[in-house]
């Protein structure tokens, strides 16, 4: 098996043109698709649609490229995108394919991918243990999917979790079952967090008695510098697509990943590139740029108020939201160290890598 | 003479208690403050009352603390703001002082601060040669002030520009003399262009025979790597703000500047350090850190539409306005650097620097 | 020939199943939709992507009911959307649909729906005469198709013009020509003013001699209170749909219009209630609330930065676009006189209506 | 006694000019001014300063003219700012005089005006029954102070109520005090509605034994159509203004008021100027326009997400906050009938009017 990652620009978030022309000219098999991360220019916040149209419009191609119905490309083929371009981010996506083929050529571990989804959810689970432990089960399929047989060789997991909306929470209550909330931002939130513990919980990187719900926004040092967690009305299972590194399987592709302390950590950056074998000095050279497939980074604005002593104004400004800020500010850092803004910046990074900080993945040819 | 630079925190933009503190402590004399730059948390756009409230707050302190009259510091101490601090950027100001004192112990050169006015200026000459040459003979009376021969040893010059506002339109146009434009935005941004070419004029930064009308918004070979400009209708002259080194001052502070090229240029940022003698690797270690006193950017969001190639969505956000992205994402990469939010970031950097660059500078101890 | 309106709610911009549901229950023949206009909630901006997303879904659906192409729907189908629902306004859209029948019942004129498409446009004509002229034609064709003789018979007529992109400017500039602006917003604003002088033109609503390109822009006597326009990329012809009343139409509906003055013309949204039977005391009674299908408004935030002599501040706003703005406002006046928030506000009024104000059209049974 | 309320306009949140002209012109004695309500044209949020700006510019002025310290004027003149004025609201501010006279000429009651602080309060009382109560009590000396004697004659009561900042909570803790909430945001929402129970409790607005912390954001039955709350971190204390008619005042104004059920409730607005004997026809005539002194508004985005039956967007709007969007639009529709956007419009009116509306009291000449 070899995994392909193509990244794309997009004109507008409806944009399918490049994905296109790959098919038209024979470079992509459609059929081999198997999930799409991206990042498209609407606010991020609720009332994003650009992730929606982007969906709408991916779908409609997949759909008439493979000939199979557009529901269910939307059913088996995880596409999460993140909204907000904010400063020299730029609209992009990355669209993973997995071709068959032969043993690897060599022992080397290369990029590997794995997708699978849980069972449909009840709301009454949304941001409860049983989330947690049915996320840890799909994260489980897709390492299995993905060919990986140690914890240790997952370097990023994109999780997709749906949350509680007023017609689900009504529609518990009809059976006499009781949601954590009915506010479905803070729904969101506990979504994002479950899907964190869910991923800790199958990677181990934390130790099991201490993933519960008491520690949910609560006890910071529960966390996974892997997981990558999103929640949004638009799912009603858990989607997982994971990515790490294989020896079953081939090409020149590998990933790798680092936490982020903070806003201004700028070492992770270099080292994640130096796992990779690209340095920095302190931009990444255009011989190596050219070799980066994709980098992903979750981050956060530090909720204390401060970033190393200093204040921060991001969570009390009322004309720009926080993870607008944020997104701005970590992806000027990153997109400044890699001379390039196709950079994967998403906010909501409760426990997901440090608090205040966040984390960074990286894919290049090595 | 010696120049000192006090970085200072502030909690709202109100809030003088750290100048207050210095003052208390005897740190500081009050009838030795030459000038303020500072970084409130507005949105640095027209309705950005930030800058105002500062600037109240401010002289009514120095008028306190040194008997004079409020309109008094306002008319000789130039205190200019920038608002926004986005993302990881802290609100701080720098308060620059001079100290008498007998001639330097070396002949090394170090930090010198120079300050001048230009006569009130008549609407019609706003964005026009007559300004350009106005801000010109302000700036060498300001080199002259700071005790510096060499235009090379200028490394920044902060210019607050008039701009025309509706009432001064119709004064002039009772006087039978006729404006560049009565838009107030629009005459704001050329009170920042002649502003830029005033200094390039008096820095030699351009052959004289192209710093022309024509060249304003057209030819951008035209700049100047040290002008920081910002314009206002709370001035009806121009003020300077000029720093460099020189060998008639002493202490332990000096400045270096170099030019961004565009909004990823983390060379510049590594360069200017080591100007003065401070290696980020890819951070400035902390020892270092300490020895940095202030550091004062300008940036703009290219107005191509791309960065190094990249589509970029600053300048079609309707919801935030394109400086405040780049501030956010420009910001983040310097202070990720710096590890420190304290970054006097300032957008609308038209000429000043590189087109779709800008400009960095830093002070700080050798 | 009979006119029916739908009003219909909507979920989130590509929600089409109050339309899905109308044709699933037979109520409406997709064959006989004619138009659109709707309300989305998106910023109204530039990248306000919640009217592409709308347009996709809506095309995919009437490809999918009526078996043709979803690129002959979007040629054949204007479908104009206007973006923001700022404070109390509801997103929703307005189906416009006919229905062959019989000769009218009564001599009494109703509700007559005009549809028609220009030739596709050189971008060098954008702005100028030649598009002036190009519109007027093409609102007599939408007046004919009408069946409207006389043009105060026409009440309300929507044009969706196309603006200059860097990329037609580039191909009229390699062709030898030479376009008005490159500036995409400005030419936007200019193609808005021309489609309201075409419709100045067509319908008589100033002197022949005195619609220019001169007067754009500055000749604000030059207006009609019937032109409601928009501009965009996604157009290469102007697009117009024309409402009125004809005797050769039966039915229940009909038409009004009124100018408004400013943004506290309240006394225009009486008016044109009063103008179809409808008496507001001070707001309309729920019997008659449900015999209105439609309210189409146009305004505008006062250029001169007043309001009745007192200071507005919307044109100063960094945070919030001045359309958003008087979108709000002047939504919250008529939806409180309606006791309704389903109303279509359209900001970017220039020539439409009086100076500093707009029109109001409402479409009710009688 | 004789009450006075100055409308003045201000050019900026730091403009003086208008109070400073009437002070000049002996038209009002500074030593007359008993408290200040106004709009400033900020955001409203937490990082509005704009309400700094003002309070600071008007204490300053006013201790100049009154030779009292600036802190003094702070203390004992309560000036109660609220931020945003979107659409066509217009920034002003509301001067409350008080002239001591003889006996009222007639038995009509006239406009009343008591001003009352409560003592400082511990931070753990905020939200609390305690802090109900002690707003109770200061309501009721402010009722005194106004010489009135029947709760019905009480018609507006400004309340601005201290908040828990974490410097506060500390404090607390310090003590073994626990707070509410160490969340300053969700702080303000609790000291709004304990101040809102606590004129509900004074002026018997609903059951003493309903007024109860379990209410509070839940029992929207208990509320009072007088109350207008904010919070803010400035204050230590509950400051009141009190405004009603009592015959012991005499002169020509007078204040009536009417709860307003929804955002659209235009009725409530067309009550209360009959109240006054203002008919508007729909609008106020401009002979009646000159009558009106003073314009109060509460308003809230309905929590459910729809106002009559149909969907709002304000609370999923990321860009926009949804009290902005609220005062736009009811700002609209009551400046509308009004004719004048001078309209005092506060957002934030948890039990305040009826849940989903709000209140207005005007005040004029009769």
């Amino acid at each position: 098996m070899q995994a392909f990652v193509y990244r794309l620009a997009m004109n507008h978030p409806g944009d399918l043109s490049a994905l296109t022309a790959l098919f038209d000219a024979g470079q992509l098999d459609p059929a081999h698709v198997v999930a799409v991360i991206g990042k498209t220019e609407g606010n991020g916040g609720v009332n994003d649609f650009t992730r929606g149209y982007f969906t709408l419009a991916f779908s409609s191609l997949l759909a008439e490229r493979t000939g199979r119905p557009r529901q269910e490309i939307v059913a088996r083929i995880p596409c999460v995108l993140s909204g907000g371009t904010e400063g020299v981010l730029s609209p992009h996506y990355l669209v993973f394919a997995r071709r068959p083929g032969g043993p690897a050529a060599s022992s080397a571990k290369r990029l590997a991918i794995g997708v699978a989804f849980s069972p449909p959810m009840r709301p009454e689970a949304v941001g409860r243990m049983m989330h947690v432990e049915m996320v840890a089960e799909t994260v489980r399929r897709a390492m299995t999917d993905a060919g990986i047989d140690d914890p240790r060789d997952v370097h990023f997991v994109q999780v997709k979790a749906p949350c509680i909306t007023s017609a689900r929470a009504q529609e518990a209550a009809a059976r006499g079952a009781s949601v954590l909330t009915a506010d479905s931002n803070r729904s969101m939130a506990y979504a994002r967090v479950a899907g964190t513990f869910g991923v800790t919980l199958a990677l181990g990187d934390a130790p099991v008695e201490r993933i519960t719900e008491a520690a949910m926004f609560n006890d910071y040092t529960v966390q996974s510098d892997r997981a990558s967690i999103s929640s949004g009305v638009e799912v009603d299972c858990n989607e997982v697509i994971l990515l790490g590194n294989s020896a079953r399987w081939r090409g020149e592709l590998a990933i790798a990943h680092r936490p982020m302390q903070d806003a201004l950590d700028i070492g992770a950056v270099a080292a994640v590139l130096d796992d990779l074998g690209i340095r920095a000095t302190p931009q990444v050279p255009a011989a190596d740029a050219v070799r980066i497939h994709g980098v992903l980074v979750k981050c956060e604005p530090d909720r204390r108020g401060q970033v190393r002593g200093n204040r921060h104004t991001m969570l009390d400004d009322t004309d720009i939201n926080a993870q607008r800020h944020i997104r701005g500010a970590v992806g000027g850092l990153v997109a400044g160290m890699l001379g390039d803004g196709r950079i994967f910046v998403s906010g909501g990074a409760e426990h997901q890598g440090p608090d205040g900080g966040g984390l960074i993945a990286a894919i290049a040819r090595v």
